[in-house]
């Protein structure tokens, strides 16, 4: 017996911080695949910084979610009813399935997945786009040698838990950025970073300094605003900053003036480079058999924050992104 | 009959804009060559916006200049005394040989220059670092395409002259920033750019924009502030920043904000590259021959300021590189 589908519309777009009331909760049919087709149950959904980027209506590196649409997201599923040649029911996937409870796709953008290897949140978490987005950030953009320091924003998130310690295991010094006392023990005891500085404490630039008694070689940006300048003024020559997301900014309603040590780049000749996962398409299974292979080696911890209660948390869910509520991956459960 | 030396000797530390006083013009005795050195007179001395950094306490690429020391400078000059196997008298060299009439140096950082081939202002221009800054600026770090859009800021002078011209010779759209219509009129017709935006006009972006209807693809930034701001907005997808300079910071006394549109970087995936002509020590020869060649050939006109007075004339002279009343490479001729 199968129920009918229950979908998370864009109902408008947000102004600032967004709100419960920029997303509608709606019945709909259950969805069928057609020719070609295959329709995915989906049991977990993926919470990102980027999805406040796909609601705004302003220029980025994918079109808006419409006014109406369903909300877009990383999802992982289990196929059940397929017209194509190439999935089955019973087929564990992951891809752009949106935040509802089925989805049907004719299998762009998806990958099949081995739900034995790893529990399903885990394949939108450090198996899946932010571990990747790690992954390559730092090794193809930060190109980590022993040795260096590397500075990580974000550090209990989704990304950057996982980018310190790749850094570790590449050699270097870790350190991260983070809100708060608890949040800081945890990068340091559960996931081994160096030294772990609490934005919150009031003295970013003087425990940076501290964390980092050599310089920055590599600072991975996550957040952008304040802290990326406080990073900036700290970098040593020829450092490189992998721009993988400015968080801070995303629900702006005021144009936000940069850093005030944009000089920095010049006098220390910095490589200040964005980049989305996309841009590193073909090579995403290098990526994660990679993140596989030391995840069940034991050397790279992954930390899911799985919330339950449906389609209908979403929202709420979502704003734990904002305000540095979540502590690590964050993946809704249907 | 030789004279003696006079020489301008940094007074004190400027704040904000530079002064007069900042300087001191004084006699000095003849400097004796020692074992291994040799003497130059020098004919013409370099003016550069880096000098701004040179003489602050602030933490640089080079030690700044010491409170009574001569001041530092690219001149180019002839040897006129010499115990140093590989310079005779009548050698005519470049180097950094400071604001004066005399000059001994060991051959460290020193050029010998054809002065049949190009007239002496030119080895401290287009064919010394200016015209070398811009050729690894645009070409290493800028790596310019068939039909791309090129921006230089501050277009007519030493640097920017020579970008948008190798941008034309690489078959690239050159379009410069300047200050003024006289100014924009002859980086258009003098200089073969396809356009140029006065950002004096007070309409910077909608100008630039209409200068470049496909967008930017590589800003050669020289100026920093607001005009760095406009580029960024218009900056399209993978494209890349040389950041040579940033003028309008370098008399700031107050630290300044950043750019608005930093997130530009992440959503377009640019690269924001800081360099100083330094770090390409290693293909300088190779430079100075191609440009020389370009030159010769008459697709690369370079544009000399030559102003005359002496040492005297220094400071005054130097500040206008900080209000924009050069036009073309300034030098000094003593």
């Amino acid at each position: 017996m199968t129920e009918g589908n229950r979908v998370v519309t864009l109902a408008r777009r947000p102004v600032g911080m967004v709100e419960p009331d920029d997303f509608s909760i709606e019945d709909a049919p259950l969805p069928e695949p057609g020719e070609g087709e295959f329709r995915v149950k989906v049991s977990h959904v993926s919470l990102d910084p980027a999805m406040r980027g796909w609601i705004s209506e302003g220029r980025s590196y994918v079109p808006p979610v419409k006014i109406g649409a369903v909300m877009r997201s990383f999802s992982v599923g289990v196929v059940d009813a397929s017209n194509h040649p190439d999935y089955g029911p019973g087929d564990a996937v992951t891809g752009l399935f949106g935040v509802q409870h089925y989805a049907v796709s004719d299998g762009t953008r998806v990958a099949k997945v081995d739900m034995s290897q790893a529990p399903p949140e885990r394949w939108i978490g450090g198996l899946g786009m932010p571990g990747t987005t790690a992954y390559f950030g730092l090794l193809e953009i930060g190109k980590p040698k022993e040795s260096e320091t590397v500075v990580v924003s974000a550090a209990s998130g989704a990304v950057g838990s996982i980018v310190g310690q790749i850094a570790k295991i590449k050699g270097c010094r870790a350190v991260g950025i983070a809100g708060g006392p608890e949040k800081c023990r945890a990068v340091v005891d559960e996931l081994g970073f160096d030294a772990c500085v609490d934005y919150k404490a009031g003295n970013l630039a003087g425990d940076l300094r501290a964390a980092c008694p050599d310089g920055i070689d590599i600072f991975y940006e996550n957040v952008g605003g304040e802290i990326f300048d406080a990073a900036l003024a700290q970098m040593n020559l020829f450092g490189r900053i992998p721009v993988c997301g400015m968080i801070s900014l995303y629900n702006a309603t005021e144009p936000q003036p940069g850093p005030y040590n944009m000089r920095s780049i010049l006098v220390n000749r910095l490589t200040v480079r964005g980049f989305i996962v996309f841009d590193f398409i073909d090579r995403y299974a290098e990526a994660i058999a990679q993140l596989g292979t030391w995840n069940a080696e034991g050397r790279l911890k992954m930390r899911e924050d799985v919330r339950e209660g449906g389609v209908e948390a979403f929202p709420e869910v979502l704003s734990l992104l904002y305000t540095g509520g979540n502590n690590g991956k964050l993946v809704l459960k249907l």
